[in-house]
């Protein structure tokens, strides 16, 4: 296989990226200055040596533990549970939560063989108790596997006394009726909020 | 800047590629086995020394000259026009094509400085006298710039008394007459074919 052909392969294995793409992409590198493609390769091959998992919370860190659970100014009692690592980042990103995270890296699915074992649960309870945490969000995706691993969590939370709590479901913001689906517009009647 | 946002943004600069999906190629090639982030970025490293322009007709190649400079079974008579190395490829992925290919390496474009010398057209009249080419399709895109950059070159070929054709157009095979646009239908009925 020639050097483009292979690089277009790769290309096309990552997510969201078809052959076209691929190849657009594998042209681009070839056309313009070497050092863009040095720079990408290089910032590719030392991800892994770079990047770990915090060991408390399970979000990707250059250093241990990551910057959220070692900063002092936020709340430790309040840990926010998701799904995935990258879910984590988007929530900071809204700027609206100042607690932890807890990273499961997964949801439970029986059919998968995923059960409690499977994900970082013991380790979100034994943070629980060493941190005194009073509230945990649960913030798995608002989908059947995600709601389900947020019940599971949520009975066993509520045995400790924690307080518990989900994402909302309704509208996005700058939404429009009209495209709506229904399950969404349900969600977003049965949990209307009063003025 | 972390690991993390670094190669972020310089996925995010590939083409086609915005925030959004370059953050989850990013997650990606860390979730993943290390092996996949090593092959990418070695083949994306080594991609400028491997692949080189041939000599002859401009297209991306790993030996000097191409393979298709290089054939004796093709028509080395024929020489179809491009643009851009890539469109090469498009047209000998066609299949319809059997002799050589010469790359431009751009358009004449007055407004961005591009005159006949900036792009590869004494190579192009070198190769002719050279292999002794009968016949020239001018394969340049179907927009003001190429017609422009093919009606120059036809100039000078039939000077020379050489065979010029351009690419057809029309509509798309398995298209609908109902998504044409005005200006693809006018030149798809002037170039009908009859029976």
């Amino acid at each position: 296989m020639s050097a483009l052909d292979a690089l277009i392969s790769h290309i096309s294995r990552l997510p969201g990226i078809g052959k076209k793409s691929a190849t657009r992409i594998a042209y681009y590198l070839l056309e313009h200055d070497r050092e863009i493609a040095t720079r990408l390769a290089e910032s590719i091959a030392t991800l892994h040596d770079r990047v770990e998992l915090c060991t408390e919370c399970g979000r990707y860190t250059e250093q241990q533990p990551c910057d959220v659970c070692s900063d002092p100014s936020r709340d430790h009692r309040t840990i926010c549970v998701v799904e995935r690592a990258q879910d984590a980042e988007v929530i900071e990103q809204s700027g609206e939560f100042s607690g932890l995270y807890h990273v499961l890296g997964g949801v439970l699915s029986p059919i998968d063989g995923i059960g409690p074992g499977e994900l970082r649960v013991s380790e979100l309870f034994d943070r629980i108790g060493r941190l005194g945490v009073t509230e945990v969000i649960l913030a798995t995706n608002p989908s059947v596997e995600g709601d389900t691993t947020a019940l599971y969590l949520v009975k066993m939370l509520q045995e400790r006394g924690i307080s518990c709590s989900r994402l909302a479901l309704g509208l996005p913001v700058g939404g429009d009726l009209e495209y709506a689906d229904r399950l969404t517009l349900a969600r977003s009647l049965r949990g209307r909020t009063r003025y």
